[in-house]
């Protein structure tokens, strides 16, 4: 639970960041910016539930009627409008939002209330929250990180109980059920759905757990996380199954060199793009750069996919307080993929790795 | 796994009811739309995924280079174009989009997405999709309606096991859990979080199971579902632990009838709107009016909740193909809540209730 304290201060520096990008209201559907600003989680919904932000003072949500007992009490931050089931939302919400010129909505609003305002609001011009709310998300506090820290470390105590783990034999989906299972255990709220990859399956990089059966030699990504007060971890170990044989333990040992590469170019003042570079290149020099076919990372907070995106061309300076995974892998066509993944914080003492479990094979039964 | 035949025929008559309401070009990206026109389910990304869907000819799905392994290959009716991790995905999308006036887009396509290409293509008009989109899948076939039926005949064997589970002591997490375990082991694919609402919570219709441990003489509200082949379940019954009094027991027999008098007005050629009066005409005469306080109920398919909505006002005629929930409830703010739903379709011979569960009050221990 957000404190009142938290809130107040959000919504003054959200008030700022409309400020300096001339954004008259900010309009934040379902989705994470509105938990950040009011600490509601909203379920989506065709109903419409929207934060109606004004450049000064309170904040007015609309919910529908039926949800407004779920709505958290904060009257210094916002008032809550519920509407019944026979209003019309998006005109409560245009009356609310009055002249701006300029709305800011949130970027995961549904397409379909935003051409419905865009209708009712024919002389504002929408544009996205992005940069209003990544600039208040991009910097955590320190008991933000301290949120993904206890969230990493959960996820950490998964990995070692998957070293003691039987493989062979069993479906990835039977697997990914005990993955998911074991995070709740070590105290994730919630879990998403784990990637568990085996053999050739490995060489998708977002592959769904499947019927396949786990079979002896094979090489397993398990890329797997949940949420933890809210807060996001995600981590990607990789299993074997008995001897993987030297290539596949060829391309791990590449992997994890590239993973450090760009840990170690993960410090406040370089660029995004340089922690994706330093990663890259140690995989491209040792000529598998073809099969590294994804960015090395994203920022990862509120949402498991933020901002900083650590992707080539991002100029985005890194600072203190962003948080975001460093995950290269290879991928071999038919025949196998690597990916090691660790979630790192810009802390006061430079970058600190929230995933601490080996880094190195494991080999499994 | 939708047949390459099926999407044939939808695509085809996608691009009719795209003729009727002059819209050049459907635009849909991540939802049931794109399910059920493409048979891909794609996963909720900052990344964007779109199918571009002409007048004339086959469509071209975008899709991020990293998904692409997973988009099921039917030539006949989308080719698939990867793109890579420095492209931009927007440019691309309004290039094949080529110079359409109108384009319809996806209702639940996120607003950032819809911004972007409104930039990229300003001469463009930009509407819903929820038309095009719903004129089609409000009408389900024999093999919908068949797979909602084993949705809806394996939550009632999950409410029937309920009869026989103990409730007093337990935290409403606790049962939801077991609820969403029976669900999957009763043959669905996924559960949604069931609402187990017990003794006060239950006046918040939709109340998020919580730390409360269920009591003796506790109405509990549950309302459970999941997904089986795509299609969604959706039932709510009452469960007493004990005897709940003499309140309890009229409001259950009034919401019961109310029910009744809802599912009996479901007939092809009614009004949507004429369900919601049928059913709630029980409930204010009963002189509870105030405490109903939700729409009669919503259509149901590949979404949980899409059209037709069973809401006061809706003049859409209801027709053989339609699938709807009718699902009135009494609630009595810091006492109890009751409601009763089934899930509704339209066939051949009339209405078919899909859940055959006992609606009379259970007593459990």
């Amino acid at each position: 639970m957000t404190s009142e304290v938290d809130l107040v201060d959000r919504l003054a520096r959200a008030q700022l960041a409309m400020a300096a990008t001339h954004v008259d209201v900010l309009l934040l559907s379902v989705g994470r910016d509105l938990l950040y600003l009011t600490g509601y989680e909203a379920p989506l919904l065709e109903r419409l539930t929207m934060a109606v932000i004004p450049k000064h003072g309170s904040a007015t949500m609309f919910v529908p009627e039926l949800e407004a007992p779920k709505v958290p009490y904060h009257p210094d931050v916002f008032d809550v409008r519920p509407w019944g089931e026979t209003a019309d939302p998006v005109a409560l919400v245009a009356a609310a939002a009055g002249e701006a010129r300029v709305a800011a909505i949130g970027d995961q609003t549904w397409a379909a209330f935003l051409l419905a305002l865009q209708e009712r609001m024919p002389r504002t011009r929408f544009v996205s929250a992005g940069p209003v709310s990544s600039s208040l998300r991009l910097y955590k506090s320190d008991a933000e990180v301290a949120l993904l820290r206890a969230a990493g470390s959960a996820a950490d105590k998964v990995a070692l109980r998957l070293e003691e783990t039987r493989f062979a034999g069993r479906t990835e989906a039977d697997l990914a059920a005990d993955v998911s299972s074991m995070l709740i255990e070590e105290g994730h709220h919630a879990a998403w759905t784990p990637i568990v990859a085996s053999g050739p399956n490995g060489a998708s990089p977002h592959h769904q757990a499947g019927h396949r059966a786990i079979a002896e030699h094979d090489a397993v990504v398990i890329d797997f996380g949940g949420t933890l007060g809210g807060y996001h971890s995600d981590t990607t170990r990789m299993f074997y199954v008995g001897d993987p044989g030297r290539e596949v333990l060829d391309v791990h040992e590449l992997v994890r060199a590239a993973q450090e590469a760009g840990v170690t170019a993960a410090v406040a003042g370089a660029r995004a793009g340089d922690v994706d570079r330093a990663a890259r290149t140690v995989i491209s020099e040792a000529g598998y750069g073809e099969f590294f076919i994804h960015r090395t990372g994203h920022g990862i907070g509120l949402d498991m996919h933020e901002e900083p995106y650590i992707v080539a061309g991002n100029e985005a300076l890194l600072a203190k307080g962003m948080a975001f995974s460093v995950e290269p892998g290879v991928y071999l066509p038919g025949k196998f993929g690597v990916r090691i993944e660790d979630v790192v914080a810009l802390v006061e003492s430079g970058a600190e790795r929230l995933n601490n479990s080996p880094r190195s094979p494991v080999i499994v039964g």
